[in-house]
């Protein structure tokens, strides 16, 4: 009988160890980490675009994008006023936390308040892979539909919040929003939800007290 | 030094011969197949409705839906007019070889001419996994965004028709054509596209009359 070789589970654990590194390097410097998931186009960059102009000079925010391809989404960041790490993965579906670290490493944490790391969209395998954040976002957005909660319910539940993004677009897509948040409550009942629309600006304060009230509240007692 | 396992590639290579096999058996059974893929939310199931509604008394399809759980796309097939088929792969994040052999088990193919196979909604796995079918399809859709081909080119490299889903979102999001059609011509030259909206239901018969054509064209000489 062939040996069997526990490849997955390896891999899953170093991991998960190198992601309480990460965790713990963050806690040191005192910087508070997100990461943000979300399918291919719900709006990632663009919230995180307001998110740094919003929060310009009560929040220092350094940005890790994470892209099979190309470096737009570093350049979007750092136009609207980060300090953005782009990591390309190559073929890979999600971020894990080698690359994280490896990016960590090329920021100048001191200098910093906020993290934010943009994961690869995809609706499945970022969920599987823990980076070492204080807390995950999962961002979706009108178009998508409003079957996805009930479609991918491995993302929606492990989320610390969910921006539904793209709310300008409610009179011209179908989208029951009651049938969609009722996916998410049975998920993950009585998680912090924002609508909101980057592109009208609509619902966007919301968002931004909860992110400098999370920043806040770890700052107080970071690694608690 | 630790011997190497090759286990990415065996599973492929094994993925690969279970694709030719399902391959040999639609030819066989005289069924033209294709691969639907995209990102959550693009709108394969609305088209694949909109393909079944169209092409009714014309041509005889079967679907096989590819999901993490639920059965609402086949659900959705299935009141359209189509013999569906639900995979739910659980926690994977793309259809395999295997999944699909399973699917093919349970459809009557010598009552078939088109099997149509849903994929996962994802812009990065499913591009690595042969099923065996004839062509394969992207979906993209306005919302989205026009940098999509440039983020995940593996998903636009090899597709046989890339379909732009949801333009009548045109007027309300922000999408350059020119840019995003710059970036498929990169990656696969001269690729058939449609562009269309399966709510509005224009530039819906190019598309259905390219699927009509390729069945015809496949049925003269099945696995030429």
């Amino acid at each position: 009988m062939p040996q069997r070789i526990p490849v997955v589970e390896k891999i899953l654990s170093a991991n998960d160890r190198l992601a309480l590194e990460n965790l713990f390097r963050l806690d040191a410097a005192r910087v508070f980490a997100i990461n943000m998931m979300a399918s291919p186009g719900a709006g990632k960059t663009s919230l995180i675009e307001e998110t740094v102009r919003g929060l310009e000079g009560r929040l220092r925010i350094g940005m890790i994008n994470g892209d099979i391809a190309t470096s737009f989404d570093a350049d979007r960041a750092q136009a609207a006023g980060a300090t953005a790490i782009q990591i390309n993965t190559g073929g890979d579906c999600h971020l894990d936390a080698v690359m994280v670290q490896s990016a960590l490493s090329q920021l100048d944490l001191g200098t910093l308040d906020l993290v934010v790391i943009e994961n690869v969209g995809n609706l499945v395998c970022p969920a599987d892979f823990k980076l070492g954040t204080h807390k995950s976002v999962l961002v979706a957005s009108i178009p998508e539909g409003d079957d996805k909660p009930y479609k991918y319910p491995g993302m929606y539940r492990g989320v610390n919040a969910v921006v539904i993004n793209k709310i300008d677009l409610l009179p011209y897509a179908p989208f029951r929003m009651d049938f969609f948040k009722k996916g998410i409550e049975v998920l993950n009942p009585g998680v912090t939800q924002f609508e909101l629309s980057c592109r009208t600006g609509e619902g966007l304060s919301g968002w931004l007290a909860w992110m400098e009230g999370q920043v806040k509240e770890f700052k107080k007692n970071p690694g608690k």
